[in-house]
């Protein structure tokens, strides 16, 4: 709580709460998209039907989960704030407490849409998923030109300066997927973004 | 952790994690108004003709994510609290809490309603930024009264305390022209708010 | 962080940050239960039209509000937390996380019910407001027969312990009123119990 | 907040914080499952036949609270992380945060449902119980594997690990009753199962 540098920086850790509290909303708040049956006779039927809102489910809450933990590591090296920093971090968290909605479109449209409705659901899901990249984007430039507000970068911190970028493309030819080939393809790729994320993570790790 | 005052004075931390944690989840709830499309075949249709909701919702995120930031700079500043200071925030998270409602409002008015559902939609809405105004100013007054309470004010703060008024002004003319002359210019001012108080905070930072 | 005390104890700002968590979520989410017009052509109307739900959302939003300020002054205190005060920490949770239920029951019943239906709605916003100062009695019999999880009580945590029997007797009367006399009475006397508590602390503090 | 250990180890705190946000925003979001009476004339009927939502209600908020409760036990012990540790914690708060479903489905299913119905609800619920365990055993697991992340472990906490397994367990039978004898003596062992919890920790305490 001392002061670490002049006026108008702040250390990070009320960021830190209020961004946790939005990453932890974010991934609870997926939960309400699920469909609750209420047909008499027919629930087992209708749980099992659901699988494709399970799916959607896991893949937005992985994709929160790598992305808190991203914040959790970059934040580590954050030691002071300025209002700058404080907006790039809300426009992120605009990109993480919006997934809840996208998530939402796919349940409903591989339950009641055509395949033309489950590509726009997909699409929008994909255009949350490169918004969040541009966002990180946005976020590392910023920290990369005002050396003051954070430590020194590390080995494994220009490994994870490389992440937006792929998660932008990786989201971009997601999106294109889709569109254009097959929407249930498209959602089994966002189910694998955060996998390869916690697995490439490990492995620089080692 | 040490007390640094008399008895009835604690420290703000608990107060501010509380805080964090309205702020964080109002900012989040505002993803459950977004309607999910439903009917088949027109998902790409219906997710395209929402673009009004997503103005409303970006505006209302930008202003949570302000009022965090005033409210971040002002506890920056606060050593201790008092019962008076305890209820004067609740008033001022209260019209915190309470802004996914009047979004919602806004959502449903431009989708369903007439021109004056869309009036009185925007005039909820600016009735809350002036409540937020009000509560802002009440704390403000009351730090000025008890200077025990906080940092003595700095030059940066001066700056700080003609906010809540301009605030109120802003967001009373912003609801007049959305009775008066259009919902949709007063919806685009909603949004241009915080962008302005960003810009200002940053130049006052320089 | 230190150990200060056996190795069942542990340091209560967990729990401080998880009760924090509950008390803000519940008096968030109280906002959701405000029902949004959507007829077309009456949104003023309509809006106009739901003030007992605005009055029952203050009520219910300044409960949890004193609630959380009584929980900051308890924990204050507090400095050990064993497995008998964490389950009776989550029994008072409950009694905070349960209220938008009754709060959405009575704007249910003003918008909609027979008289009778809104005594039913009154009473069951006062069971829970019962179950609350019972709650609390729990806490505060189990930290004054465990002398060492919490600091000497003061005169002004005397004042305190006086508070939980009076919110039992309090709400009880409320019920009664309500389902005798008149609900709409019982309504008001929800929103002026916090008042009431927060000015009785305010001049217990001078 | 200085370093502890080599540089792909971090302090835990920033996980409780993210971890005590799911688990009280999973423990207050059940309330939104409760349905709110509606039908003019019979609110106070409606409220007294919501019972068994009740007892959902009052199961699954005691589950969360001692998964939190065991959260806190074992990370009060954890002084590293990194990210083995991070996703397999983000494995079990996708055990907590997914509660409020199978939840919802049981309140749903003895409200319109068939015995079938019930049953297929409560398996859905035991199933996540059983996951909870699973979780658990994951992430004692690697923290036995990785002696560097946690204190060493001490009797009681050689007493917890016994714990995920009787989940698990218990779990399994609970479902198996719903589903071939009973779907009500299955719900009825939900609420049990956190009660004989706290009743062990308490005299494993003394």
């Amino acid at each position: 709580m001392t002061d670490s540098g002049p006026r108008r920086l702040s250390e990070s850790s009320r960021v830190e709460a209020f961004s946790d509290g939005v990453f932890s909303i974010a991934i609870t708040l997926l939960v309400l998209e699920l469909a609750i049956p209420a047909t008499r006779g027919s629930f087992a039927h209708e749980l099992a039907d659901e699988w494709v809102s399970y799916v959607a489910y896991l893949a937005a809450f992985a994709n929160i989960g790598v992305l808190w933990m991203g914040h959790h590591t970059a934040f580590s090296r954050i030691r002071a704030v300025d209002a700058g920093l404080l907006w790039r971090n809300l426009v992120l968290l605009l990109t993480v407490s919006v997934l809840p909605f996208p998530t939402a479109v796919i349940a409903s449209a591989f339950r009641v849409g055509t395949p033309a409705d489950q590509a726009a659901a997909v699409v929008s899901y994909a255009v949350v998923g490169m918004a969040s990249g541009v966002a990180w984007l946005l976020l590392f430039r910023y920290l990369a030109r005002h050396p003051g507000l954070s430590d020194p970068l590390s080995h494994e911190e220009f490994f994870r300066l490389r992440e937006p970028l792929l998660t932008l493309i990786g989201y971009g030819i997601a999106g294109l997927i889709g569109w254009f080939v097959s929407p249930g393809l498209a959602l089994a790729i966002f189910l694998v973004f955060p996998i390869v994320y916690v697995v490439r993570v490990r492995s620089a790790e080692h």
